[in-house]
């Protein structure tokens, strides 16, 4: 099948962690990274894994509600942005240059003509984006599919290449909002819970935001247990539909996933609801100050790394917390035991 | 005066806050990095900081206390550690290879004889480190004296070799315990709620350590306004003395000071009674698992970087945060502005 993840081995947990236990700290006292140390020996089946170059895939695409007012900034930005990346002056590549991380920017549906460009991977499947879900569903069926299969055939070429790391970015204005729509109904959350301010609306903006949103909801009509394919072609966008494909391809070939925030996690939303076991192989980076992040990490059980107050998106939350990953590994690799290095250990009395 | 330290300046705050919000992001969408691009900038007053490589100073020493059980390890971990950290074993040695951290390995009192090593610097400022302070105060006036003094010379002599960047790390059986004494004291915080399980304690030695410093605390009868002196002099150790000392000695030279977790931030509180403007030098980098963390960080108004459940010392905290460190300065050098990158604005809709 196409889209199916296998979950991650068990054989080895007990030998991670006993190796893991048997390093010259007290029981536990690396905390987070020693569960991280311990997904990553999983999933690479090894107890020395090793992580090699991070890829970072940005994908960016139009969103036809953005006209209507979703966001602060006009739609334009987002080809703008797009340029940026290329030219090497936004924040995700500054991370990236100084984090070793390799930079793969992609269009998966921009509003804009690029031309040919040696830098930028094509994947436009429509040249206007999605369409507007005030009135009609985002996307079609076979959009939708051919950007989750555009998706997962890009991570697959990027797999071939020998990467084991993959993290994830987006671009698009208005895309949030199409985050919150899939994030209420694919968690069950109350839609006002699920709404922020993105990219800085103020109050009135974000009155605007929830009005069109709550329009968005009761045009689409979808039932409770709606399937996410569904959800997804209702609401776009095709950044990321192409991120839930990438995700699933990505651990089809046994590479540690890097959650970047709000749309990225939204988008795991769905790759979880078409292969659950894709959740295994993902590290959560960066608890994004979007609200609807909570019910977001809630529904995936899952405890980001780091919380710096970001709400910027492009992946740079996952470019941030990449150096922490590589020193879970580090430790797992690199420290001493308490038998290679002579030291006394824990007296009874403790 | 040899212990004075100027505040930083604050004539750049406008310029660099000007640089910051004309990046290619929403305002303040970098969070915690944007609050740490202008406190560097104000540090080395420019709008275009140099970090350089950082320092970590990892000072050691031992407590008379460690024998009465206030650690489940036995004092001997302290110089076995520090021949860990001479072979290259720990879990501080790992992160400062990875991020490309100078390490110091700093001999403050351990009771043990290392003999002549080119790669360990011997401070000693008594072979056989603290006195009990069960019995009586851990250190005489001039041996804290000698303590602070040593430690300011060596951060000066790092200074001298160019460094900008100073993070500060410990190791001493039993410094949790001193720690939990001097946070209580200096932040008017119950004792109960400073005492942690240190490297591992059980419900049975939590009680015992509890039950041991309530009785240091009786001991000593310091008012409730003592002096920092007093309180050092009285619970030690010498590594939390020369750490405090090197903390002063760095701010003294303008230096960024990367503070870690509980023991070294017990270093800070003395620190800043000796001479507040020390403050404005400090990065928090981690929230440590011991519960008078909090404490320490209410008292300094403190919000650190990071929070993964460390609770190991060493600086790793400090060593882990860094590659973040580094980050909000190269957004601060290289990010685009909106108009270099020629990116539409914000509308007033918003």
């Amino acid at each position: 099948m196409p889209f199916t993840v296998s979950s991650i081995d068990d054989s080895l947990v007990a030998a991670l962690q006993h190796k893991i236990d048997r390093k010259t700290k007290p029981l536990g006292a690396l905390g987070l990274l020693e569960k991280l140390a311990l997904q990553v020996g999983r999933i690479q089946k090894t107890l020395s894994p090793e992580l090699g170059e991070a890829q970072m895939l940005v994908f960016a695409a139009d969103h036809g509600a953005a006209k209507a007012g979703v966001s602060p900034f006009p739609q334009d930005v987002t080809w703008q942005m797009v340029e940026n990346y290329l030219a090497g002056g936004a924040a995700i590549n500054v991370f990236a240059r100084q984090n070793k991380i390799r930079l793969h920017v992609i269009d998966a549906g921009v509003a804009h003509d690029f031309g040919e460009r040696d830098t930028l991977i094509n994947a436009k499947i429509s040249p206007t984006g999605t369409r507007n879900y005030l009135d009609e569903p985002a996307m079609s069926a076979a959009e939708r599919d051919a950007a989750l299969q555009k998706g997962r055939e890009i991570a697959h070429r990027v797999a071939d290449s020998g990467a084991r790391v993959f993290a994830f970015g987006e671009m698009g204005i208005g895309n949030t909002a199409a985050a919150a729509l899939i994030t209420s109904q694919l968690t069950g959350t109350p839609l006002i819970d699920c709404i922020g301010r993105g990219a800085g609306l103020d109050d009135r903006g974000l009155e605007h935001k929830r009005a069109l949103l709550q329009r968005a909801a009761t045009r689409a009509a979808l039932p409770a247990d709606a399937a996410a394919l569904d959800v997804l072609a209702e609401f776009g966008g095709f950044e990321i539909a192409m991120i839930a494909g990438a995700m699933i391809g990505a651990a089809q070939r046994g590479g540690l996933l890097l959650i970047d925030g709000f749309i990225v996690t939204a988008a795991l939303l769905v790759a979880e609801r078409i292969a659950p076991a894709v959740r295994d192989y993902c590290v959560f980076c960066h608890h994004s100050a979007e609200p609807g992040a909570r019910a977001q990490l809630k529904a995936l059980a899952a405890e980001p790394l780091i919380d710096l107050g970001l709400r910027l998106g492009e992946g740079t939350g996952a470019a941030l917390a990449w150096p922490l990953v590589q020193s879970a590994a580090a430790f797992l690799n690199e420290m001493a035991s308490f038998e290679s290095a002579g030291i006394s250990e824990k007296e009874a009395r403790g």
